[in-house]
């Protein structure tokens, strides 16, 4: 490897890093910002996990939804959890 | 740090190390226990993700439960989701 | 709890619920635009584990990556590792 | 599905569940061991960072670990951080 392709690869290396490291800060900003949030509903009186379960069924399709909690309320019902 | 404190401190390590390293052991054979359970249960026709949920409510006490599942509903009802 | 703050309640949530929506859309799509900038490092024969270890390092400042390396190497040293 | 399947898919299902939180509770008494390990260790003044680093270099092979270290250095090199 002659010294000019090391300073290119060292240069590449660099770049590389240096673009993965303002992506790391760009998603600590993202984290904060729904800390922030989270704290202002909590404040609010809303119940964050709640808030959670809810966003993780609205990722959710209808129908996928509808069969899991078919499914769970079977599971319940079965050991007498209902 | 004379020789024979090294030595000790050296022996103290590896023993920390070890036990650690024996824990590891278990805690993977568990998790691979686990995973042929589910397996197992999957081949049977069950839904692993239900039934981790299912293992997730059991962990908590029914008072803990109602009040989830009763704040769950109050928000799916406020944002038109039943 | 009257009909106006039940609505002005849901219209409270609804905002909460879609800022943290928008804001893991953003982590998203951050999340994506690192697995390409790996999958270009990984294509121009970079080593991901090594860069991402570089990136570890530089986020501490050099004293207290300086006491960490020398403690690794006394505890390798004690333990035949070196 | 008559009656008897579904009592039997009951016991089945409960059979399942009970296996994997007898894992869990087993994972979590060793999860407590290694806490209290660790607490020994950092009480007679090791550096638990640096145990669970030499943990991790102790599950590779050694020209595994040889090669990653060399990789790391001339990474190092070549950002000036050496």
């Amino acid at each position: 490897m002659t010294d000019t392709s090391q300073t290119v690869a060292a240069g590449q290396l660099r770049a590389i890093i240096e673009r993965i490291e303002r992506l790391n800060e760009e998603a600590k900003a993202i984290g904060e910002d729904k800390k922030e949030i989270f704290a202002e509903a909590r404040g609010n009186g809303f119940s964050v996990k709640a808030i959670k379960t809810i966003i993780q069924l609205r990722g959710k399709d209808h129908a996928e939804r509808q069969e899991e909690e078919s499914i769970l309320d079977l599971y319940k019902a079965a050991l007498g959890m209902l």
